[in-house]
């Protein structure tokens, strides 16, 4: 079983960057979708918008698609950001935040102030995957437990990453380099998993 | 990579029945739960509610486990029965159905009951399968269209069996043989989906 190239259902420039990376330590092309289908994130769960990513670029490409759901899921807060990361600035759970500079910026601003006086720091980073065949496929999952700062570090990495310290690391997520992130990352363990089965089936 | 054993995450006889048939045409024997962890299946898709149920059997067994989550999907029930299928009986959709007999009986005379009137009897048996190996596993997805009888059919299978009648076949899912049910069922496209995967990657 050969799998030299993937289809990645997103056009994240974040994303793209990590799971081009990702992949080609294992040989793998990661080929960007000419076209952002603009997939509604419309379910409850991580596995599911992973699933319909993966669907809607299938049936649009029919080639091997993978797709990642994330997010960072605050106990604090609820579970949120959650599925809601990257447009929790625009969710009513905790009152909208003006995007001035970026989303990714947003977001944050919107997480610090709810997080203010908040003592439990405690958050852990998700993420699924699946790579989708056509009627049949793989998933994985990966997450990183660590704890919210109190102000952005760093400037690598996207998303939430400036404000996310990971358990055993004193830098922020943004403040690692590529390496260091992937090995620590929900995305580079999710990776990780997914090819493990890919490359001997996980039932060795 | 082998697969001699899975834990089932049901103890749902009627599928229990199938699985172990389905399965063992790959000499893969199919184990039952001592316990059933009676999973809400609370979500809003197929393949979430199999990955919730393949979660809590692997959480309690440690074993490579298979979950199935399928299902009537009617387009002039507006999609329903759906993912209720199993309690539809008791779904406040169209009002609820007394058991008088089994829940399966229920959930038919409700189906046939909101059919009476309606033209458009196509409906679609929908079955997504989920393999959890631990942080990974593989997915598949099998369907089977047909129509929805006006009056139960057959004393075979279970569930909506007795009212649907597969595309192509004379009889209902009822009055199949199990081989011929097996040959056309959403659940056995399933397994073979999935089975083609684990065999050779899908990927060749």
């Amino acid at each position: 079983m050969k799998l030299k190239k993937v289809l990645l259902a997103t056009t994240n420039a974040g994303k793209v960057k990590e799971m081009k990376r990702l992949l080609g330590f294992y040989g793998i092309d990661a080929e960007v979708p000419d076209e952002d289908l603009r997939i509604e994130e419309g379910s409850s769960s991580f596995l599911e918008n992973a699933y319909l990513k993966a669907q809607a670029y299938w049936e649009r490409y029919r080639k091997p698609t993978l797709a990642d759901d994330s997010g960072l899921v605050v106990p604090a807060l609820g579970g949120y950001p959650g599925i809601f990361s990257s447009r929790f600035y625009s969710h009513e759970y905790g009152g909208k935040e003006e995007v001035i500079a970026t989303k990714d910026d947003a977001n944050i601003r919107k997480v610090l102030r709810l997080m203010k006086e908040v003592k439990d720091r405690r958050a852990t980073f998700v993420a699924f995957l699946v790579l989708n065949l056509g009627y049949s496929g793989y998933w994985s999952k990966g997450e990183c437990n660590g704890v919210i700062l109190t102000e952005p570090k760093g400037s690598g990495g996207f998303g939430y990453d400036p404000i996310f310290q990971p358990e055993g690391s004193e830098k922020s997520m943004a403040e690692l380099t590529p390496e260091e992130k992937d090995l620590l990352s929900h995305r580079g363990k999710a990776v990780r998993n997914l090819m493990s089965i890919i490359k001997n089936g996980g039932l060795t």
